[in-house]
C-alpha cells in the first residue's frame, strides 16, 4: 500500500523546541523524504500569538491559534507536540489520537503522568505515539529500550538526565562556589525556567525516570512513584568531603529492580570517582543500563536543547512517516503489564554520607556512635576537623556501610535530638554499586 | 493482519554466539511472545556434527547439518546467521533471502563485504535483514543510526570497536608490558581467536567501520576502503611517550566527512587524556557520533560476547517477528546513494607523534627538523632523552601540528635515510580534534 502522498505534519508549539523541528524539517526535506519514502511537510503551526510575524516557519504553513485547525484538521497526518506542561497538551495528544493521527511529543510531562493512557489510546486507534524527545534530548534511549535491547530483564537504569542541575553541580565541584551562586549563573545561561523548581527539586528527572523505569519493566511507573530530593541542600564543604573521600556528586536517577520491587529515586549521590557517570559533567546527560543480556551499556549526550531534541522529535517523525508511506501498521503499545511494586522509600539499603556539627568536648563521639550502633548502621569512616568556629563547634563527617534508610532517618531525627549536636548538616547516599 | 501462529526461527550456527542465542530464545519465551504478539519458536539449527549429543538445544529442535534443511524449509520465518566468516554464510544468507525469509545476522564481514546486495537482495524479496548484532555486540548502534539518530547529517564517527586489541593497549598502558605479552595474555582469556591477525591487525574493527560509515554517511564503504594498520608497531616507550604527553594510546576507527569526501581509516592513535575515547577501557566498545542536530552522542558497551551479540541478535528477532505478527511491510531499505567518495589516505591531514633513534651528536637535530620544514611539516614538540644505549644512540619524540600525510609519510622516507638516523622506530597519528 506505499504511496508518494505527501505526508502532513501539524506542529502544536513554536518555541525553542518547535522553531528547532520546524527548521529541521525544511532545511532536510529532501534526505526527509528519501527516507520516507513520501515528502513529510509542515502544513500547519499553533503559535500563541497568531498575528505575530514569524519569519522561522516557511511559506504555505499556516498559522493558527486554534488547536482545532491541526487536530481536527482531516489532512493532518502526524501532530508534533512540543508545547510542554500538563495542559492543554495532554487534551491535545489525546484528541490527535482521537482523531486517528499519529503523535510525537517531547513532553516528559504528560508521558510521566499519563503515559498508559497515551499508549493505549494510540493502541485503540490504530494510531503510534513517539516520545523518543521526552528523555535525554538527543541520546537515542527510548528506541533501544524498546528494539535493540528489548531482549534484556533489565537490572538497573542509572541516570544524570538533568542538564541543568547537573551543570551547576560541575561548577560547585570544580570551582567551589556556593549553591545560589551555581543556580543564578545557570539562569544567566539561560539553563533553567524562570522559576528553576522543577531542575533543582529534581521534578524533571523524575518524569523522565518514570518514562524510563515504565519501559525498562513493563510496569507502569507515575512521577508520583519517584522518591523525590533536591541538590538545594547541597553546601560546597560536601564537594570538598566527597572529594577527599573519592566520590563525585551528582543528581541521580535510579531504577533499580530488587526482586520484585523496584527502586525509582532522584537524589543527591556521592558516585566513586571511577563510576562512570561520576565522569559526566557539564549539561551531558547519560544513561547507564544493566541487562541479563548486555551487562551493562551506556548511552550519552546533550540532554536538552532546541537541535538535540529536534534530532529525536524529526527522527519520531520520520520512523512514523515512514510506516505510514509503507502502509504499515502501528507497533503494538510497549507492555506494562509486569505490575513490579515500588519498593518503598524507608526499605532501600543503600550507603550514607552524613555531616553534621557538634559541640567539641570529650565523649561528643561516643555519644554519636553510639546512636548509630543502637540503630544498626554500622560505620565505614569517621573525619573530624579541627573546630571550626569560635563557639568551639567541630564538623563531623561519617560515611557508613550499607544501612537501611528507615535506621538512618531515625538516627538522624536522634543526632538531631542530642544536646551535643547542634546540626545535621546533611545526608547524602553514597552508590558505589557494591553492597 | 495480525495473527498469532508461531513464528519459526531457523539458527544456522551453535557456537559461542549461537548458543547464546538458542539458550535466550528458550529462557525468555513468555517475555518474547508478550513482546511479538506471537510465539517464537527455534525449530532448527544448523550445526557442524549433527550426530553430537548437544544438552544446550531444547526438545524438538531440529538438529541438521544440511542448510537446506533450515534454507528451504517452507516454514521457517527468519533465519538467524551466526556462523560467520564470508562462506558459506553470505551463500546462506543470499538463498534464505531468496527464499522469502528474513534475515538476522552478526556477520560484519559479510555485511562490510557484501552488505549492499545483502540489503537490496532483501528488498527485491519484501523481506527484512537485522544486524544490530555486527557492530559493537549489545551497544545500540546500527538501530539508532537508522532511526533515532535519522534526521542528522553526520559529520564523523569516532570508535573503539575491537574489544581485543582494547584489551591490549589498556594492559600495555597501565601494566608497561610488551606487545607480546599482551597477545599472549589476550590469547589465553579466549578474547581472540587462535590466529589473532582479524584482530591486532584492524581488520575486524575495519570490517565494522565499514557498515558503520555506509549507513552514517549513506554510502557504500567497503572493508576494502578502509584505511587499516594494526598495532603491532606499538612498544612499551610509545605508551611511556604518550602518557608523558597527556594521551592515551588507542586502536581508533574513524569515519569522517571532508567537504564531498569520507576519511574512512583504522589505526593506533593518541588521543588527549580527556578524550571521552580515551576512557574507554579493557573489552569495551564506544562509539563516538557527531551530528548537525544531536552535536555529539556516545555509545559504550560491551563489544563482543556470547550474552552481549545475543541480546542485539535476539532483540532483531523480536522486532522482525513482531512485524511478521502484525502483518506489516518490511522497512525501506537503507539508502546508500550519496555516493561520496573516500579521501586518499595521502590527503589526510592530522598531527602525528615521532619516535626515532639517531646518532648523538651536534647538529643532528637541525638535520632532523630541516628536512620536516622543508616539507612543511611544523613541529609542536620534540623530547629528546639522554643517551640510550652503549652505541651512543638518542631517542628523539617529535609531534607535529597539523600536516598532510602524503608530507609526513616523505619526512619519515628521507629521516630514515639520513645517515644520522638509526631507525625510525614509530609513527602514530595525534587525534585531538583540533586543526
Amino acid at each position: 500500500m506505499a504511496s508518494r502522498r505527501p505526508i502532513s505534519v501539524g506542529l502544536m508549539g513554536l518555541g525553542v523546541v518547535g522553531g528547532g523541528v520546524a527548521r529541521a524539517l525544511a532545511d532536510k526535506a529532501s534526505a526527509i523524504e528519501a527516507f520516507v519514502g513520501a515528502p513529510v511537510r509542515l502544513t500547519a503551526a499553533l503559535v500563541a500569538h497568531p498575528r505575530r510575524r514569524r519569519s522561522d516557519v516557511p511559506e504555505g504553513v499556516r498559522i493558527t491559534g486554534d488547536p482545532g485547525h491541526i487536530l481536527d484538521d482531516p489532512q493532518v497526518d502526524i501532530v508534533v507536540e512540543v508545547i510542554g506542561g500538563e495542559e492543554p497538551a495532554f487534551g491535545h495528544i489525546q484528541r490527535a489520537l482521537h482523531n486517528g493521527k499519529h503523535v510525537v511529543t517531547a513532553n516528559k510531562e504528560v508521558m510521566a503522568k499519563h503515559g498508559p493512557e497515551v499508549l493505549a489510546h494510540a493502541a485503540e486507534h490504530g494510531v503510534s505515539v513517539g516520545f523518543e524527545g521526552s528523555v535525554g534530548g538527543g541520546i537515542p534511549i527510548i528506541g533501544p529500550l524498546l528494539r535493540e535491547l528489548a531482549a534484556n530483564e533489565i537490572s538497573a537504569v542509572n541516570a544524570i538526565i538533568n542538564g541543568t542541575t547537573n551543570y551547576m553541580l560541575t561548577r560547585m565541584a570544580s570551582d567551589g562556589i556556593e549553591y545560589a551562586d551555581a543556580l543564578a549563573e545557570a539562569q544567566r545561561l539561560g539553563y533553567t525556567e524562570a522559576d528553576p523548581a522543577s531542575d533543582v527539586d529534581g521534578v524533571d528527572a523524575a518524569y523522565k525516570l518514570a518514562i524510563l523505569s515504565s519501559l525498562a519493566f513493563h510496569t507502569t511507573v507515575r512521577d508520583t512513584d519517584v522518591y523525590r530530593e533536591g541538590i538545594g541542600s547541597l553546601a560546597p564543604a560536601d564537594f570538598a568531603y566527597a572529594a577527599e573521600l573519592g566520590y563525585a556528586v551528582k543528581l541521580v536517577a535510579i531504577a533499580k529492580r530488587v526482586g520484585d520491587e523496584i527502586q525509582v529515586r532522584v537524589h543527591p549521590a556521592f558516585l566513586p570517582a571511577a563510576h562512570p557517570l561520576a565522569k559526566v559533567d557539564g549539561v551531558y546527560n547519560a544513561v547507564e543500563l544493566e541487562g541479563d543480556l548486555v551487562d551493562w551499556a551506556m548511552l550519552q549526550g546533550p540532554g536538552a536543547g532546541a537541535r538535540p531534541t529536534a534530532s529525536a522529535v524529526v527522527g519520531d517523525i520520520m520512523s512514523i512517516a515512514q510506516a505510514v508511506a509503507a502502509g504499515a501498521p502501528p507497533k503494538p503499545p510497549p507492555a506494562l503489564d509486569r505490575g513490579l511494586r515500588v519498593q518503598p522509600m524507608a526499605d532501600l539499603e543503600t550507603k550514607y554520607y552524613l555531616r553534621l556539627r557538634a559541640v567539641d568536648r570529650p565523649g561528643v563521639m561516643a555519644q554519636i556512635t553510639r546512636v548509630l550502633g543502637d540503630l544498626h548502621v554500622s560505620l565505614a569512616s569517621v573525619i573530624q576537623k579541627e573546630v571550626v568556629d569560635a563557639a568551639g563547634t567541630a564538623e563531623i563527617v561519617i560515611t557508613t556501610h550499607t544501612a537501611r534508610e528507615s535506621a538512618v532517618q531515625d538516627a538522624v531525627r536522634e543526632l538531631a535530638a542530642l544536646d551535643v549536636v547542634i546540626e545535621v548538616s546533611n545526608l547524602v547516599r553514597v552508590e558505589d554499586g557494591r553492597s
